[in-house]
């Protein structure tokens, strides 16, 4: 890494960010964590549908809680693809110019005056979202749910595909000795995983079913079976994912499509049906089976997206079985353990990171991504 | 009450007996509580549709863990009605001659020689349903789960419209002195609005959306009440149940067909939504709507059965509000609690008896009840 | 209530007070939340063991993030005592001059650029702690945990018995119409019960029993009540206040030091023992008993501070029985459950304030409670 | 194995039997799973302190729901060794002619006419314990609290250091495939370390400290791995048993005597301690000392029994920390995790197994034991 030492002036600086980035910088201060200063840095920048090229732009800024961490490694995640290709997810629209990016890990650059957990040259994983610290859900323990939260590649605020970020203090990790940058960045679609194991009351020795193993799913599957899961059966319609799958340990697999999947499941299951399922593929389908697939009294956790947002549910069997369905939405407290677990060896997440690439294709990960590139289970952008 | 101290011989009797009730009595015996003994009993059976009448059978005999009760309260229940009216819920048929009938109280009359919990002349609730103890859904204390449960007028099971039924004495539990029989009867239906409760995980001064005020929507009123919920909010389309609702402590009553239900109920809870909400009505729209009505991060618990299966649900917003969606299936460990709040008077359950009827008038009782006979909230077959 | 509104000139002022306050108020501004302003305001300043005087002091500003409040109520608290009249408890040691008082409601005079949660005029009740917001404790939801929380009148910290003070607005909360402003101030001791009812895993119905019932062991009572616990026993070898805790419904009193006391709670509880037993009244022998009065796998939840540290406790019953023993801290996430009950009048705080002083007599209320003058349960300082 | 075959008359066998086994064998039946049949068995029969031989006595009968265990395998536990040597533990007093050995697997010879689980030639796990099934602690899944429990070689019930056992079938648990009779067995100490992963409340990447690494201190040191902890701390005098710990996963191993062993753990917990801490050792020190060393917030489990009841704790501590402090008991619902686990190779019980006896030793095993002879970790008895 380099650090952008060159001075710049405001006045010959700022016209053309002004043009650029004005509204994202300027206008939005309070909610981001990017703010002007005097040194610049690489970025990648998303100008439209499938355009992200490199600029340079203003550091950020930290305040005093705040750290800047210089970016090492960023994982390319569904949400990024969904950006990148269709400009919205919902009701958050990208206003170019934007930057994605948020699975990511870096060193501690510099540290504001009120930090003491973090120091220049920690290497760090970074917890994208913080949250407002003081509503309801952040005193309950729950702040994935506060509705002020702050997070990475969420317009408008930007992410993480840049030379720096500035980032709340405490919402860096040091990352243990044998972890990579990459593992650091992995600590964010594991983290998804392990709120799917801690919301679904897993018991010792419980077995789960997986809907879906794409990376989401594979870090589920490997977070149930570090948390003590029993068997772990995964369904997928990509024979490579299975093939992966079973070498990160499911004990059986299916194709996704198996007309006689239910039963089968039952024959492993004492006839009962997975104490546990968990729903990672977003198949309006697999979400709709899910209430057959569990056994009476089990849980069924939901962490795809379907397309759409209207999936017939069998509520009558949900009472008749009184099971419990469960949402998961991003993670709250997971960061720590998910850096034991990976300095533990617990758990692998390189082995999900099938691709790697330069800072300055950052272009081409996301279209490699958004093309379904075959053989790409995680692409991560590196910048050493 | 009278017992049918008659002695009968097995010849005069049997014939007829053999003729009408032979499978119910003489093939299930080791499902059906109720065994051949010499004496004999009136009792309310169904032989069709809408066709209940009095007759005599054989009381049941007792083994040597159960407790032969004379009832004197039977609460007319929904699920009796479907039972009266189509001969069927879902896969259980009524193959007549039948007993329906399953809230109900009444006094010990034997008991078998390994009882020691109750003794003659106890008055006790009967809590109808008695699984196997030996599964794994016993074992874990969720019996109601239990797959062979035998359970009060669950088709092969006869009920409790009948002048004795003999039951596992370790679900018969005594009335305190300040409880009626019905107070006993009723302790079903509570039974059901404290499951509610008891897999809410409702915290001290919650806030609660109860859609449909029912008997089982009042019982479930009540039951968060008691159990210290903040406010209490339920809907009805029937304006005398909006009434009784307010009179047992809703905090708020709407319309259920109020177009701004949605936004009102948030006006009243700092615009987050309740924190937990009951669906107790078995509709489909209001089933659908309560993961809109509820908070993020907050509890909707499913108790009245939708008239189809299939309820189209927002299971994307149930993944953005990182919400539960949880079922009701009958109760398991209520009775005593029950009882306990029903003798310290922190709920009311005979305002929910609104029609009383004798034995002998047990039709009539189905009949008003399946013709809704305006004014009945819970109708009881008393037999004193 | 008169806001101070002489402006005073730095010079004048500063010197007095920078040589009888100095350290509390410039050398640990970071800590504390009160800080120098231009408005002198009046505090009951604690100068020694049982000396506390009435003082004009400055003001405190506050921060973008606070509020300050015009202090109208302020309760006495075991703490308080323990200051006042040992000049410390454990390693909190006051060094004079010191504020005491932190069970305080009052009126919002002025609120920092960030705050939007309370404006001008709202009558507030005052969560005295307010934790850094950071730590694991803060993230996991149990901020009471936090090791670097900031506590009213606990040192260097000062208090409430002064005319305002300046406090994080995330921990104001707006009383109901019909609540008052000792029923604010009462939410602290409150907040305390309701821990214990959190802390105990309560269900509908468990039977209760709270060994001494001084102030927080009456709160305790009612929140177990209002939290729908069944029986709820209580003891003391006050008789007055077994009086006072019949009135607030308890269900049966006994004499601390009934001999018998262990077999009569058994016969109350079919031989087993009360669900659940709380220790309120800091006796060393209630402590140790509270193992042998609980039913097997039953929670010992701990409130009352002992003399002394060390307790023989019978771990070879706690392991026999499997219970649980938990302690309890202070209070997490209460007060707006506190609030709603009282609104609702589910909990009855206003019968336990039985003397109330005008601000100009703090010390005569510290020492009166000091010197335990007879049928003080709970006195408040007012201010209006 | 082979089944004793020779039919013995009443007269000529039950005279001898009458004599010896008398009390045993007639008079408890109700209580006692071993009931007279005309084929006899061999036992081992312990007839005074530390005097154990094999002795001919009539094989059990099963009742309709039992089946019929020939023994293969059983460990020699702690209990079983107080017994030997000591002749009683508390209240249970061993009235000769008695048998000992509770942790047992083996085929099942013949089943009862109700049983449908298994059936004769499975291999099977035995849960030694066989609640009442109808108490309110087996209705609420603590089944091992239940009162009227059943437990092989607990006074006055006879255990399983004998050719046959009858016991209940639902307390049976196939063996995997890959499971060997040694690994039924040490289903039952690991199920204890199961337990207290069960109680503590383990999430995923806590902190564990486990003090005492005898044979339960290793079992709950693999449960706590397998179910998902992070670093897991152990502590003992004994070197080698620290080795063997450090082999099965330990993190840290401490010299239970080091004086510097809670600020070791600190410093390796970001000076908090850690999250849970496990007694198991039984010594009073390390019971009193874990309330020092867990974190705040967090649960100490004790296991091990102290040698006598009264251990000084500082409940000061305690509250001010708010830690839980959490009783085990045996276990409940954990023979299917545990067999999943072992089938999984999650958990390694037979490097626990360092001695093995024939049937015929069985005296000699006990007194090896006993005598604490060098390198026994735990010993078990076959009998193939």
């Amino acid at each position: 890494m380099v650090v952008v030492n060159v001075e710049v002036t405001a006045h010959s600086k700022r016209v053309p960010i002004h043009g650029s980035f004005g509204r994202v910088y300027f206008k939005d201060t309070s909610q981001s964590h990017h703010m002007i200063r005097r040194l610049t840095m690489k970025a990648a920048i998303m100008n439209g549908i499938r355009q992200v090229g490199i600029e340079e732009i203003p550091q950020p800024e930290i305040r005093p809680d705040q750290a800047l961490v210089a970016i090492r490694a960023v994982g390319v995640c569904g949400s990024d693809i969904h950006y990148y290709t269709h400009g919205r997810i919902g009701d958050y629209v990208v206003n170019p110019p934007f930057i994605l990016g948020h699975e990511c890990a870096g060193v501690i650059v510099e540290v504001g005056s009120q930090v003491t957990n973090v120091a220049p040259g920690d290497r760090v994983a970074v917890e994208p979202g913080v949250p407002c610290r003081r509503c309801v859900f952040c005193k309950q323990g729950r702040y994935n749910l506060c509705r002020d939260v702050v997070f990475l590649a969420t317009p408008p605020v930007n992410g993480a595909f840049a030379e720096y970020i500035a980032h709340a203090a405490d919402f860096l990790y040091k990352l243990p000795d044998n972890a990579s940058f990459n593992d650091g960045a992995m600590c964010e679609p594991l983290s998804t995983g392990m709120q799917a194991v801690n919301r679904s009351g897993l018991r010792m020795g419980d077995s789960v079913f997986v809907a879906g193993v794409g990376p989401i799913g594979l870090m589920t599957l490997q977070a149930f079976r570090a948390a003590g899961a029993g068997a772990v059966y995964v369904s997928d319609l990509d024979t490579s994912r299975l093939e992966l799958a079973k070498k990160l340990g499911a004990t059986t697999v299916f194709q996704a499509n198996d007309a006689d999947l239910i039963s089968e499941l039952r024959d492993l299951t004492d006839g009962l049906g997975p104490d546990i399922v968990v729903e990672t593929a977003g198949s309006e389908r697999a979400t709709a089976q899910s209430i057959d697939i569990v056994r009476p009294g089990g849980v069924v956790v939901l962490v795809g997206l379907a397309p759409t947002a209207g999936v017939e549910m069998n509520t009558l069997a949900a009472i008749d079985k009184e099971i419990d369905i469960r949402g998961v939405f991003r993670y709250a407290n997971t960061y720590p353990a998910a850096l034991s677990m990976i300095a533990r060896g617990t758990i692998d997440v390189t082995s999900m990171v099938t691709a790697e690439y330069p800072f300055e294709d950052t272009d081409r990960a996301l279209s490699d991504v958004a093309d379904r590139l075959p053989g790409i289970v995680k692409a991560v952008v590196t910048n050493e």
